[in-house]
């Protein structure tokens, strides 16, 4: 996640703070979208140059990243594995940025790292290099990088199966709850960790438990979080990439240590009951590269809770400087959960 | 906590870490007795010249410091604050050391650094300049600063009341439970926090949990750590200053997040059994000095929420370089407990 600032490509301005100490996060720069996409609620299909064909798209992720992680779960859940390839890059960011490794290659253009993706799109480019990256194979350009809009056309420009994470009746629901929880809990934790100042860093937190205390009463009386709660959604996607992370990163790293997810009894269950989806089975290919050779069906897949304490704790040399990865808490995400005592639950197709 | 090299007072020197990366605490500088006092079980009382008088000796230490919190916690279960007079230092530690203030005075010499005080016992001292600090007023020098010293001296060289934590017929096995925790978990945060390599942290940590585990265990059977378990001694005295401070700073800042103490049932009832132990009457006068003003009865006063975690947030620019000052959770030391289930408790003499 490096810009180029002044002839230099920078890691550090991605975690630039204003002058209060808050941090920023900046826009993302690639935003076309597949045909066929639904781009919002009430908006009609979006027809663009690029096709929703099997095969002809690349998803560029790191296993660390919660706005990737919505990406991935995406395509896992609607059984697009066929129809997407994947990889990763490797989860240490230095000063270079997002870089590829043996491990970890980049398999279309063979790059060191991930900004020659971005450079190969549009030479002229000096933005924010972040992931995911959802690629062309066929233009050779890049389609889109704002993962909530990725998400959006993974789920409605492909057919998939027919576990729909944003139905029509839900859309605009979904879409207020996905904004409600941006600021708050997805960017909160950033602004936490990232505040240049104790009163910007308490002003996160405030907001951060805030919202997780209102959530932790939504989910009391509803398995999920849109509509009467009965239905896995996009809104789910969102809040999960940052709960699942929450316990072993935000909590010590990023100083969310007023209360860890495990503490509180729905979201936890919620969390553990998420991770528990099943996914769509896929084909004999899984239409992945890189370096996983293992299979998981469903979400466990796309959750590398190594990936994501080796990224953070190492990345982020403004804030722990001695790079030291911390153990993490003796959490179980496989335990058993009580959800499926409320009504509805994940899409029967899934358990095919 | 600095020290003198090469002409320069640095306090970086008392964070060293050896070639393997393992932090290595130095050694405490002045070791005399008061007379009277007992060192260890079986040793005779030592006799110095250093006569055990009322009002002729002072504390100095910092609410932040769990060493210092031995000395302060013992002075007060004895019910020496008539005794031994007591002052602060300001809780935030910089490149001078540990400093006075307007708000936290030097009550004795006026001093802006503690290291003058150092310095006026033996100008040419040159080592560590820790809490707390045992000064005697009269011969204006410092009789000793070793922590496990001071606490076994307060409680043998005074008649304070009847309510000793360091009886003889348990003195033996109190050694030995100090001695077991000091590395592992009183010093065994600090080797976690200050760790240089990932490999000695992990070592750190997992001889933390493994000893926790361990005291979790014979928590469950008995109400306090020594013989058995009905009187409350000065091993309790050593592992509480560090189970007070474990959940708001060494479980974020020093990365010991494997578990929090409030999630260990028995160590948490203990924590809050040995908050809650009430203090010895005092006189009119509490003979301390200081900006202190308001006057709690027992334990409660020795522990400093706030200057815990300004101190070691602002203090460590080396693993908190912004220095912002987590949260911490929302846990109740005051919360009923139910360790009074257990056969002993505090002596009846305290709640006089």
């Amino acid at each position: 996640m490096n810009m180029l600032v002044d002839g230099e490509w920078r890691t550090d301005a991605y975690e630039s703070t204003d002058e209060a100490g808050e941090f920023d996060r900046q826009e993302t720069s690639f935003r076309n979208w597949l045909d066929g996409s639904v781009a919002a609620a009430g908006e009609a299909p979006k027809s663009t140059e690029f096709p929703a064909e099997s095969g002809r798209y690349h998803l560029y992720i790191c296993r660390a990243c919660p706005w990737a992680h919505r990406a991935a779960m995406t395509r896992q859940l609607r059984g697009l594995q066929d129809d997407i390839s994947i990889s990763l890059v490797q989860p240490e960011r230095y000063d270079e940025g997002w870089e590829f490794s043996a491990e970890h290659p980049d398999p279309l253009g063979g790059h060191d790292y991930l900004r020659e993706v971005y450079t190969d799109a549009d030479p002229e480019f000096t933005g924010r290099v972040t992931v995911p990256v959802l690629w062309d194979k066929q233009e050779e350009t890049i389609v889109n990088n704002e993962s909530s809009e990725i998400m959006r056309m993974l789920d409605t420009a492909f057919d998939g199966n027919d576990a729909s994470l944003y139905p029509a009746d839900l859309r605009e629901e979904i879409d207020e709850i996905v904004d409600a929880i941006y600021d708050p809990i997805n960017n909160g934790v950033y602004r936490a960790g990232f505040a240049g100042t104790q009163a910007a860093y308490e002003n996160a937190v405030d907001d951060l438990f805030d919202a997780l205390d209102h959530w932790e009463g939504v989910l009391a009386e509803q398995r999920y979080l849109a509509g009467d709660g009965e239905r896995l959604t996009l809104a789910d996607v969102a809040m999960f990439a940052t709960l699942v992370r929450f316990d072993h990163v935000y909590h010590t790293h990023f100083k969310c240590n007023r209360r860890a997810i495990h503490e509180y009894p729905n979201l936890w269950g919620y969390t553990k009951d998420l991770y528990q989806t099943p996914g769509e089975p896929s084909g004999s290919s899984d239409g992945r590269t890189g370096s996983e050779t293992t299979r998981e069906s469903g979400v466990p897949e796309t959750v590398n809770m190594d990936h994501i304490t080796r990224h953070y704790y190492v990345s982020h040399g403004d804030i722990n400087p001695k790079r030291i990865v911390a153990v993490g808490p003796d959490i179980d995400f496989t335990e058993p959960h009580s959800r499926d005592e409320l009504p509805g639950g994940p899409p029967a197709t899934l358990f095919e």
